[in-house]
């Protein structure tokens, strides 16, 4: 029987690019102040620093509590030459600039405090040229004794001459990431103690970047078994983009994130306002689709992994790895906040990129990466839109782990419910240019939830011996949360 | 005043590269095994590993303690990827090769159980192209925040690409080491807080590796301070091959490696035997001196420092840096041998490199880093005298800390004594073909040693009402040291 954490379910995340939340300081041994950086506030660039670290995300961990956040998903934090610090150095070091080990102590600790759970990012399938076992490599050649940590094909190695082709395995192609070759026991078990070292220094989860690109068999039940076995509770969220079936067995991870709901519910609320130019791989939200189509797709989503995986999905709307959905859309704050309503009332987790809860916006990568903005920039319309669904869904569980009915939809419209014992929530959007009026029979509710508790918009029930018919009105552009 | 670690007098130095003493096994979770290593046997080239370790180090310590060792020094063990470690990856952590730091730990406590005294060698001018600040500065160009750490001269940083200029300072101009920055301030609190460091975790000093190339007004007054504040004990011992007046100011080193004594004591005891070609840089033991000659250049090395910090220096005939003595005489064994008694006789630290006990012989850098050979090779009668000089260095106080007078030389003979209160013991050494008989008077000593302790030759006193005078036999190449 699959089992997935059952704090993921109630939780709603937060998901920190350590280099450009918050900046913090610190006092003791060991900070080491670089001596430039990128202008904090200016375009942000593929190599350019902005020096955020983890006593700025302490300095922050307040605001995350106030807006309803209790889980953090940080991306790499890892000692790593690159802004990103996907290019891992090394897997036992806090990078330096983020505050080191002495941050991170601080950070679980203080993020621990407060309930709130800490999910790393693991980069598992490549390390970078600076990597210990790969530096090796490239500094002794074929006398070096960790060859059989990378897959090497010829000499010399060109790792750093980009006019000759790079001649050992990398990931896409990118000489600045070789990737390990996990068909070495030696390998494999160098990867299984990271994830249990940091496990035991305290984190509740991982995020395992790319896993897909690992195919030695095996690889991942095992890193399940001893990640589990340290922690039984700990999260495993693989990046995904597809149809992640294959690693949703209940043997590898407890869900993924998930873009194949990002997809619809972009195409959905975004509509027309999505701009093409923004698809990418395998997430195109485009072209627009209707509230039918929505639903269709919603119903597949739904019936593709085990419902337990379902309510441990990590949901998103964006991330480091996409465009801004704000930005994807034109700016329509409307489609964005549309949006929100969905994500913050689906099966499975919420996950925000840090900044999107006050409308920043931003571009592909690197351009979705700018700083957190400061409180006189922030939208707070959106602010207030994304604290009240939270506070939604942290008041109704049937919003976290409810069974789920479409109940309607038609061309602008999709309403559904959330059900959960007695406790019934009705959740309709109409992503329209005009007011729209929806009539259905319902027949998967006992009660009759009137009371609107979030957005506007009306609802009228109609009983009658055969049925009970609901009418909802919503404003253009609108949405409603009833109970 | 100047002031030098007691225990340094004391001490009977042995000096191991750590990949070529002898390999251990442990059972302990994150030991990484190399596939492949070069042959243990192999003539050593610049690149290949042996995989000798620390564990290997700790099989071994009944056999120092009973060669009567109670000081290490081991070159680099930190995560380099040279087969030498002088390149520095990661100044935190003990090569994964050598068994990390847990195998440290564990040879600290076991090394301390049997009183003998931990030093490592620390490599402060220089990282490596690996090491995390430096990969920075090569991933990300003139963006990287750490650029100040080291000192470029123009971009893009040719530190693979042999056609081209190293455009960045490096050791003698080696792109493979690049050098620190240490006039920035945080470069310099990075190796303070490095040495800082170890001592916490029980080294008991550093060697310092081409400290002359640090010119930063005070670093290593700084040094000294911060070393001693940790562990007054602390030993710091420069590698300076020549004058090394400027450090020995009681500011900074309490000694260095004496390479100023290796140079006339193998200059007058390898005398013809010695092979010119192996004459380096400021190591020219060529051409031979007479007995003569060596006493004046004792003297005037005796004259040239304090006499607390002559008791501190690390006396030496060879180390990993230079052919083994006994291969540079062409493999004269009574050659090697009177150099030994006169080294284990100076006043300062004598330091075996390892294998020079048991005959071990090799060329220059790599081959005079041969492996530990087995016991069916050693040379019994090298190790008989080593013991037997080591046993009476630790017997006689006045061989540590006793005063030094030479008593007489001629062209082949050289005689001395130590003097410590009532404890007298004579030296003698005749590197002549021939039987030689040396008459002098002494005025020197208050007693009339006549035992011989080690060696062979006689020792006759005749007294009269004017002068005491001796005559000391001594057969072809031979010595005695007389209590």
């Amino acid at each position: 029987m699959i089992k997935t954490p059952d704090w993921v379910k109630n939780a709603v995340f937060y998901q920190i690019f350590p280099d450009r939340f918050a900046k913090g300081t610190s006092t003791l041994k060991g900070q080491w102040q670089a001596s430039k950086y990128e202008g904090w506030d200016a375009t942000p660039t593929y190599q350019g620093y902005k020096g955020g670290n983890l006593w700025g995300v302490i300095d922050k961990l307040d605001y995350l509590e106030d807006l309803g956040i209790n889980a953090i998903y940080f991306t790499p934090i890892f000692q790593s030459a690159s802004n990103h610090r996907y290019h891992t150095h090394d897997y036992y070091q806090v990078d330096p600039m983020l505050g080191g080990n002495a941050a991170f102590d601080a950070l679980i600790e203080a993020a621990h405090k407060k309930d709130m759970k800490v999910v790393l990012d693991g980069v598992f399938n490549h390390a970078s040229r600076g990597f210990f076992f790969f530096n090796d490599i490239l500094e002794n050649g074929p006398n070096s004794p960790w060859l059989d940590w990378f897959v090497i094909h010829g000499w010399p190695l060109s790792a750093y001459d980009g006019d000759k082709p790079a001649n050992y395995q990398s990931w896409i192609g990118d000489r600045a990431l070789p990737e390990f070759n996990h068909d070495n026991p030696q390998v494999k078990e160098y990867i299984m103690q990271v994830a249990e070292y940091w496990l035991h220094k305290g984190i509740d989860g991982w995020r395992l970047d790319v896993p897909n690109e690992v195919d030695t068999p095996g690889f991942w039940q095992e890193f399940r078994d001893r990640v589990k076995a340290v922690n039984p509770d700990a999260y495993i969220v693989g990046e995904i983009w597809g149809d992640a079936s294959y690693w949703l067995d209940g043997t590898q991870f407890d869900g993924v994130m998930n873009y194949r709901f990002t997809e619809p519910t972009i195409a959905f609320a975004g509509g027309e306002n999505y701009d093409p130019q923004y698809c990418q791989g395998e997430l195109k939200p485009y072209p627009p689709i209707s509230g039918t189509e929505y639903a269709i797709r919603i119903d597949a989503l739904l019936k593709l992994y085990d419902w337990e995986i379902q309510l441990a999905q990590l949901n998103l709307l964006d991330s480091h790895d996409t465009p801004r959905m704000l930005t994807t859309v034109r700016e329509d704050k409307q489609s964005f906040l549309l949006s929100t309503v969905l994500l913050m009332t689906f099966p499975g987790a919420p996950s925000i990129f840090y900044g999107d809860e006050v409308g920043l916006i931003g571009g592909k990568d690197p351009d979705c990466r700018r700083v957190f903005p400061e409180a006189e920039k922030w939208d707070v319309e959106i602010l207030k839109a994304h604290k009240e669904l939270i506070g939604l869904r942290h008041k109704y569980p049937s919003l976290r782990t409810g069974s789920y009915h479409t109940l309607y939809a038609d061309r602008n419209v999709y309403i559904f419910a959330r059900v959960l014992d007695e406790e019934e929530i009705i959740v309709a959007v109409n992503i329209g240019q005009e007011q729209s009026l929806a009539e259905f029979v319902v027949t998967e509710l006992q009660s009759q939830p009137s009371n609107v508790v979030y957005g506007s918009g009306r609802l009228e029930w109609h009983n009658t011996t055969n049925a009970n018919k609901l009418e909802i009105t919503l404003p253009a552009k609108s949405s409603l949360v009833a109970s």
